[in-house]
């Protein structure tokens, strides 16, 4: 079976350009089919500001109301995804720049309202290969942005993270697919001020420890649900670390296994 | 040889909500392999004055600027583009929405400074057409906003009259490409105030005497000689006309030949 990486960055990439510029470099430079998921980094919050578009809140999280929802179509499927786009041609990087709209590539469905109204926010209820997978054949590298669609017209912000892993998890049958999740930290670490207390390996029964140990830190709780959700779905294989691990044989990153 | 229409449409459909609906329902019915492209309307322009973004007029135009090619790339490829594109799929018409960059497909050159300065605006001087060829083969109908590449990581501002002529002359070998342009009057009019008075058949010789009775306007002359470029270059037929040519049988409209 061929690997296919499924590549997640967050905002520690995207908002510096020198930094982005360079994972582009060694980003382009990986062979085999590859998929590049982006979220936003700081840029939608700062063109809100920029239109006066007040942030609403709920719960401590910013509500994706019709203003935010335009807002981040802008500057996630526009601004960032067309400028990636462009600099991985230059590159020699063929792609193209995708939401889940495009190509019905994946079909969310507006979280439903309970205690909390997020807004226009989707949850992925599917992933569909078909058009992706011959253009990964084609030597084509499908870009993300965390955008998705309903299928009825409405476009919805979705978590970036699970854009990720849906796509991986959607290819495993095909691929043997390998999910990278970049941060600024170089993975689980057991000491959060050690950069070097790296965990390097993770199956489930190390993951029990180390949650009946605390130390998981709060913010590592649901990126880790997600990497066990995509293990037990057939992904090969989850790694969390800095963008070193792409391309420093030397850099301690975790890896996520069944 | 199969037939692949290229349709354009400007601000008068893109301004309006409901305008823009209706016509991406009849243009889901539209059978056979087809291409949109779409120009920008006024959200550009109400974009930079909600972001205070200053205008830059170079000779009575927009200077395409950073921080103006930054907002087209929002609002073009960002915001118009991708709602276009869920509209579809709700139509049930699978598209996939496309810069020049995405996929390599429109190559231009930054216009070079002469008297004036345009700014980042580029001059198409390539297209690649294997990657639509086998999306339009499996169906899929690429979706283009109004700007392209220079395949060394700059996006351009490019004329979306252009960008459809060009892509109809890119296919012009492949395909019996026709190619459309939609825009807010009936097409050449004897009369400019009688929206009846329709020229609806125009070679050269009928340009030429058109041109010497003064009949063609100032607005309309740059866009027929883009229409006899692509006639010179194998494009099958030129029609231009509100959008009603693509579902009236009995609405007038201009149609450009060889």
């Amino acid at each position: 079976m061929e690997t296919l990486k499924v590549i997640k960055i967050g905002g520690n990439i995207i908002d510096n350009a020198n930094v982005l510029s360079n994972f582009l470099v060694e980003f382009s430079k990986i062979k085999g089919p590859k998929i590049l998921v982006h979220g936003g980094g700081k840029l939608a919050t700062k063109l809100a500001q920029q239109m006066n578009v007040k942030v609403e809140m709920v719960d401590g999280r910013r509500k994706t109301n019709a203003e935010t929802l335009d807002i981040i179509t802008m500057v996630y499927a526009g601004k960032i995804n067309k400028n990636i786009v462009a600099e991985l041609q230059k590159n020699s990087c063929n792609s193209i720049g995708f939401t889940g709209a495009d190509g019905n590539t994946i079909v969310s469905v507006k979280r439903p309202i309970k205690e909390i109204d997020y807004g226009f926010v989707g949850d992925v209820v599917k992933v569909e290969t078909s058009v992706l997978e011959s253009l990964l054949s084609a030597n084509i590298t499908p870009i993300f942005c965390a955008i998705t669609h309903d299928n009825k017209g409405q476009l919805l912000n979705t978590n970036a993270d699970t854009i990720a892993s849906e796509l991986a998890i959607g290819f495993a049958k095909k691929y043997q697919t390998e999910l990278y999740y970049y941060f600024e930290k170089n993975g689980v670490l057991l000491d959060v001020n050690d950069d070097d207390s790296v965990v390097e390996n993770i199956n489930k029964e190390k993951y029990q420890e180390l949650l009946e140990k605390d130390i998981i830190a709060d913010g590592m709780l649901p990126k880790l649900n997600n990497c066990f959700h995509a293990i037990d779905q057939k992904v090969y294989k989850v790694c969390i670390g800095t963008s070193k691990m792409l391309y420093n044989q030397n850099s301690k990153f975790t890896t996520i296994h069944g």
